[in-house]
């Protein structure tokens, strides 16, 4: 009886690592989150319980207290358990709760990392996040409650990686530019990256909220940076 | 005609991505960095060309001009030549002066990300990086020259992952106690992350370059925030 923790990466089979693509393929339980690719789903045997527990802000979703129960009762009725999340569950994967239920009743858990794309997306994009004299400080936060964070220490850092910040664009940049970032900041969106639906916008924090008005904007990763010029 | 910049992840085969896997089974020349895993280049076939071009602090190592010239003369002979770097290209990488040469002569370049160790390994350490509330902003600097970072604003940041910090843990942990960290403040050091030989030390900005004097540290990764505890 182990459940596995595994980062499924940023889209196909592709991205997956080949420890991970081992242990689906053996699977007999994956409870998995809405944005995973439905073609790591099929390597998994038709016998194989897929149940989808995804989260999405807005729609009807499966709360933490039920992921919890459904972790729980697989996890006691068979060998191997998958728990599959986007990207790599150690950024902002919120898996700490169910390794708590899990641990309390001695389940073995064990943690496959996956291609995070906070990193990936804007490297597939050709932004290099780190360089020698523009970017020696990198750091990465979700934008999905703008005002719990520390805006005055995040319009300092070199670059800013956000993860589920396109609803909340207007509300970021205005923010930035508050605590003393200049209006003509560089800023990239990277929408549907690593796949062949991948889009990206660049602006600046003054004009990057009209340069994408009307559109919706998520699943995206946004950059702000010199490294985006 | 396509060099393939390919991210080696933490290890060995298993942290490797299926598209990295797929890549390297079918080059003909690997130019690989010090800290490669020996299982990965195993992958090519014995025709395959593999050229070591390591840099490691303190030792002999190939210079950049180097590196470029090698890439450059590859290319132009063979149609598979992969420039395999440790961990992923995107953090730390170094590979922009290595894409400028490419690019100058046309050779096309793809990129692939690869396992980071500045977020697998802590987490492979049962460190979450971000928490709900301990932890909402990341922040990844390397550690070989202190002297160069902002440390008034990494200070501040709720957690801060360190590459190639070892030999500077003491200045590291004097600079974010002088600009206000509490000497209290939770540090773990993980050595040889996401292999057998793993072994790591938790401990205080105060306290911990005791815990390991005389102690070599390289390659670790260090984590400076809350979630250590």
């Amino acid at each position: 009886m182990t459940v596995y923790f595994i980062g499924a990466g940023i889209g196909g089979i592709d991205y997956l690592t080949v420890k991970a693509h081992k242990i689906i393929s053996q699977a007999e339980v994956i409870i998995y989150d809405a944005l995973v690719d439905k073609e790591i789903l099929e390597i998994a045997s038709s016998e194989c319980i897929k149940i989808c527990v995804g989260k999405r802000g807005g729609e009807i979703s499966t709360s933490q207290t039920s992921i919890n129960h459904l972790l729980v009762q697989y996890a006691q009725e068979y060998n191997a358990v998958i728990r599959l999340k986007c990207g790599d569950p150690a950024i902002f994967g919120r898996i700490n709760p169910e390794l708590a239920v899990l641990r309390k009743i001695n389940i073995d858990v064990e943690l496959i990392p996956g291609i995070s794309s906070a990193l990936a997306v804007p490297f597939l994009a050709n932004i290099m996040l780190t360089e020698k004299d523009n970017s020696r400080c990198l750091t990465i936060i979700t934008g999905h409650d703008p005002n719990i964070l520390n805006w005055s220490i995040l319009s300092q850092v070199d670059t800013l990686v956000i993860l589920m910040g396109g609803k909340n664009l207007s509300v970021i940049t205005q923010k930035l530019q508050k605590y003393g970032r200049s209006s003509d900041f560089p800023i990239a969106i990277i929408k549907n990256g690593g796949n062949p639906k991948q889009i990206q916008w660049k602006g600046t924090l003054k004009n990057i909220v009209e340069k994408t008005v009307n559109i919706s904007l998520s699943p995206c990763v946004i950059v702000i940076g010199k490294v985006v010029n």
